[in-house]
């Protein structure tokens, strides 16, 4: 029996609410529902394909896949000394994953989501971000705690930890902790880089700044990052990279970044290198300062 | 007589569409008009203070006016050989002629608005944007069509031309086009700079690629720079800046930008140098292609 489900459903305005503004996706509701964790709502748009909302936060759309998860893997991976092992905590979209599995020097990712839903409901709904990564042989799925996951790894046992989470309240909350960021900084190798999503400069300026202050307390270098996620609040975000020693971050290696390049829509050497100075004037005022 | 008026306003989301999204500011509607050009909307709100819609279109907000203004101006006006004489076309909220006149070298701006309801609104409503520019003995106000102004300049008349002007439709369409430019070219001095809003290459993309081709086929030298105007489609937006000879505008002098610097929340020298680096990958090879 065939039916033309098309005309049954309905499109909707979906919004994030954020000081008085919105942003909006006009999309048809796929999935509503609620986690341990969070509630969980899916849909389906026409111009930015199907998209995640967390908590009434717009978290990623097919569209947005390129421009969150490029500049968030690829200052890392592109310029650690090493890369066979990477740990991943959160991602559970599997963009992440999808992104560093693109170097063939990776041997090994663990990928630790708290929310188990959220990576089931990705699988099902999100497959364009994260594609056939489920099967790599690679990639190790760990449905755990990511603080305590750290907390119990040995020394010296990362090449890159790449922090995939949300805003820091709730269960990412402890994500942006100096305890936290301290075991992060025992995990890694010699030559090894830290990345994390660190929130808007013009829309969160005080958890932004906290940010970039709590990992340049941890690291003997730590900077910002600056680029555009549309469906995200003010649309600029951030991620910041750290690492000790010398600011490796800052220089991708040729022999990496030039394929990676090929296949990019947003990062390449020359992005990146804007997007460090791309530090609006309000926020280095306000660092100079502190 | 006392009222207390506040509980009669009432408050609205007010949203601006693009390709099934939507960015809403919440506001009292303080004057819906219509002039010969255009419709005007202007609204009172919480977060981002007075904001003016034009067609359907954000254009600028109290709390957007150094996103957007300060990354028109001061590539061009820190870097031109010569900053005597200045014109600039559209602008009428009058936030490009109150940074021009930030610099002491400028001794004479022309300011040609085709809508004189824009201007006279903006004088009322946009005062925090505009402050007291319009009693400077400097700025000369002309009420008139910028293409026929251009058209009918000598050569070698201005050190700096800007345009601050809509999307390139209906009024600001020609404001694009190849004639334009090259009269712009012509009404340059030696060592000018010519700046125009460019669009969002997210969101405008064939426009975008289109203004860069054109102000490059005019020029010796032309480049977009990025940076963020969270009430325009995707956030991210771009500005291009062109010149004969030498790119000026890359090098800002230190003798004018040191001093703008101290009081922008926005622009810096090393800001600059991030968004001109800014291109994302699929404009890069969109260009590169053509």
């Amino acid at each position: 029996m065939m039916n033309n489900t098309f005309e049954t459903h309905k499109e909707y305005w979906i919004d994030e609410y954020h000081h008085g503004t919105r942003y909006g996706i006009k999309g048809e509701i796929l999935v509503q529902t609620k986690s341990k964790f969070q509630e969980i709502l899916i849909i389906k748009s026409k111009f930015l394909g199907n998209a995640l909302l967390l908590n009434n936060c717009w978290m990623i759309s097919e569209k947005h896949d390129n421009h969150y998860h490029e500049c968030l893997i690829h200052p890392a991976l592109s310029s650690a000394k090493t890369i066979e092992k990477i740990l991943i905590i959160g991602g559970g979209d599997g963009g992440s994953a999808k992104e560093c599995l693109k170097y063939s020097a990776v041997k090994e990712i663990d990928l630790v989501e708290i929310d188990e839903l959220v990576m089931e409901l990705s699988k099902k709904y999100l497959q364009k971000i994260n594609k056939d990564i489920w099967d790599n042989k690679k990639l190790n799925i760990h449905i755990k705690d990511g603080i305590e996951w750290v907390k119990s790894t040995e020394d010296n046992s990362y090449d890159v930890v790449i922090i995939d989470c949300s805003d820091p309240k709730g269960t990412s909350k402890g994500l942006f902790s100096l305890a936290f960021l301290k075991d992060c900084k025992r995990i890694l190798k010699y030559g090894g880089v830290f990345a994390t999503q660190s929130e808007s400069p013009e829309s969160f300026t005080n958890e932004h700044l906290k940010i970039i202050k709590n990992i340049r307390e941890t690291f003997d270098f730590a900077d910002p990052m600056y680029s555009y996620v549309p469906m995200y609040p003010s649309g600029l975000w951030s991620w910041t990279f750290a690492s000790d020693n010398k600011p490796y971050f800052q220089k991708p290696l040729l022999s990496r970044s030039k394929r990676i390049e090929e296949e990019t829509l947003i990062w390449s050497s020359s992005y990146q290198k804007g997007g460090f100075n791309l530090m609006p004037s309000f926020i280095q005022k306000a660092l100079n300062q502190s």
